[in-house]
């Protein structure tokens, strides 16, 4: 069944102590919608501006992304700069220019509006519960946020969270919105907010689920090269929600979210290993099902009482 | 069989934001055997001073621990004052006293040179070489090690590195050893040093074991309440240690290092609740049970190709 997706589309310019790139192809929403795409049809809500190349847009077509609801509009398209040292875990941020993001008002395409699995990408709170609230019968709704709206428009994110299934979030965004150091104590704060299920990212260490009342460790794949971690949340995202719109029809059990979570660091595993979402355009079925089973060579041992 | 450790045996003073021990039970091969014996018979090699509290022996000696490696000499007990902030990972060391440890020569009782399982906690590499060459006949040894010595005493703890089995170290001493950034080039590195197998602890994220080329990931159990992280990395080992030397007699399997890992993560996670050693003080089998259960839940999925 589909998937919607609405966040950024940006031109990205990051260095690394591995190489750099300069206005490659990003964005949260970008990221998503192609590591959705090995599992599901994916509908993508988002902007660019009149510079937009078109040659990710056939990247993106050929991904069989639904481009209905992708806006133009003049002026220019979204750009962020950032580096990393070596410790790849967080960004600086060196410049963003929002551009035609600056008053991006999502408005779904008919086509969109039944959509069943919806993930709501880092945007102004005000804007995500606005694209929920146009989207008739979700079955699921996961969606993301940032320290920027945690403290600025903390109202509005506690409006979104009360109609959102799923939260991922970074361990500090957990802390920031919760007021609790401890993870543990965030995530019973954060799930009486809403959400049933707490997914706290921790980057090269992978994630924690929180669901109801059982906790799920989920490893980071641990690589011999990672040149670039921009993406690696949006792409465990869209891993995560692309498995479970796939197995449609059944019910989303804590064993679906666990296999959903694995696929989604499988595949946060293969974009941290290049630049922009160069990974994906070479990235095959064959790949991800060796990793999914490297996973469980990963985490696997023989359990006896 | 028996298993062998040396180590310290400390008088820890311990702030962090949730409260403070003065004076406390503590030091390496204390945490170490302490959780050790919960799975299998203990000798301890260490050095106390004429200040040792009786009551700490007396707790020593219910947990069934072979004190007659436990030297007393003339002097003060090594005392350890540290503090931790929210950030329960890094202590900050503010004071260290060596007093008896400083010039701490380990002698094995000949009794205790038959030992089948060694694990030679962080002292002088040299130390840890001498105490090596007093066992006969080692089926596994195990070793732990710190910056002090990577940096300080390098040839010597390469010397000893070449006939240990496991290296349990921290993932800044893993880059330290290796000068490698990326963990698994580290431990590529490592490897080739003579360890057969690598366990990087890494706190609150849990541990990666580097099993020739095969890697385990260890989750750390989330915890609502974490008191006191000192200890933990030894309690980890003495857990993993114990549980191998319990089920001495069949083969080291990847399987039985795997199922070791987690029991090792499991006495860690209990140290972490109390301060000093006080949470083994009242822990049980059941307790154990209980939570390698836990465990099992934490990291298990169905798994579908």
């Amino acid at each position: 069944m589909s998937l919607l997706v609405v966040g950024s589309v940006a031109l990205d310019t990051v260095q690394t102590p591995f190489g750099e790139v300069k206005e490659g192809l990003g964005g949260s929403a970008t990221y998503f919608a192609t590591a959705a795409s090995f599992f599901t049809d994916v509908q993508l809500v988002a902007v660019i501006g009149e510079d937009f190349p078109e040659e990710h847009l056939t990247f993106l077509n050929q991904r069989g992304i639904d481009l209905a609801g992708l806006e133009r509009n003049m002026g220019k398209t979204f750009r962020w700069k950032g580096e990393y040292g070596y410790q790849l875990n967080e960004a600086k941020t060196l410049q963003t220019d929002l551009n035609v993001f600056e008053s991006f008002r999502p408005k779904l395409p008919v086509s969109y509006t039944k959509a069943s699995y919806l993930f709501l990408g880092n945007i102004d709170p005000s804007l995500q519960l606005d694209v929920l609230r146009q989207v008739t019968t979700p079955k699921l709704v996961a969606c993301d946020t940032m320290n920027f709206w945690i403290g600025g428009n903390r109202d509005g994110l506690v409006k979104t969270l009360a109609g959102v299934d799923i939260l991922m979030i970074n361990e500090g965004e957990a802390r920031a919105l919760s007021s609790e150091f401890n993870l543990v104590k965030a995530a019973k704060t954060i799930l009486s907010l809403g959400p049933k299920t707490l997914i706290v990212k921790r980057g090269e260490y992978g994630a924690l689920m929180f669901n109801g009342n059982k906790i799920f460790a989920v490893p980071a794949y641990p690589l011999e090269s990672v040149f670039d971690p921009t993406g690696a949340g949006d792409s465990f995202a869209g891993g995560f929600m692309g498995v479970i719109a796939q197995n449609a029809g059944g019910e989303i059990s804590d064993q679906t979210l666990r296999q959903a979570a694995i696929y989604g660091s499988v595949m946060a595993s293969f974009c941290v290993e290049a630049f922009s979402l160069d990974r994906m355009r070479s990235l095959t079925q064959d790949d991800i099902k060796c990793r999914y089973i490297e996973f469980k060579d990963l985490t696997g041992y023989e359990y006896t009482a």
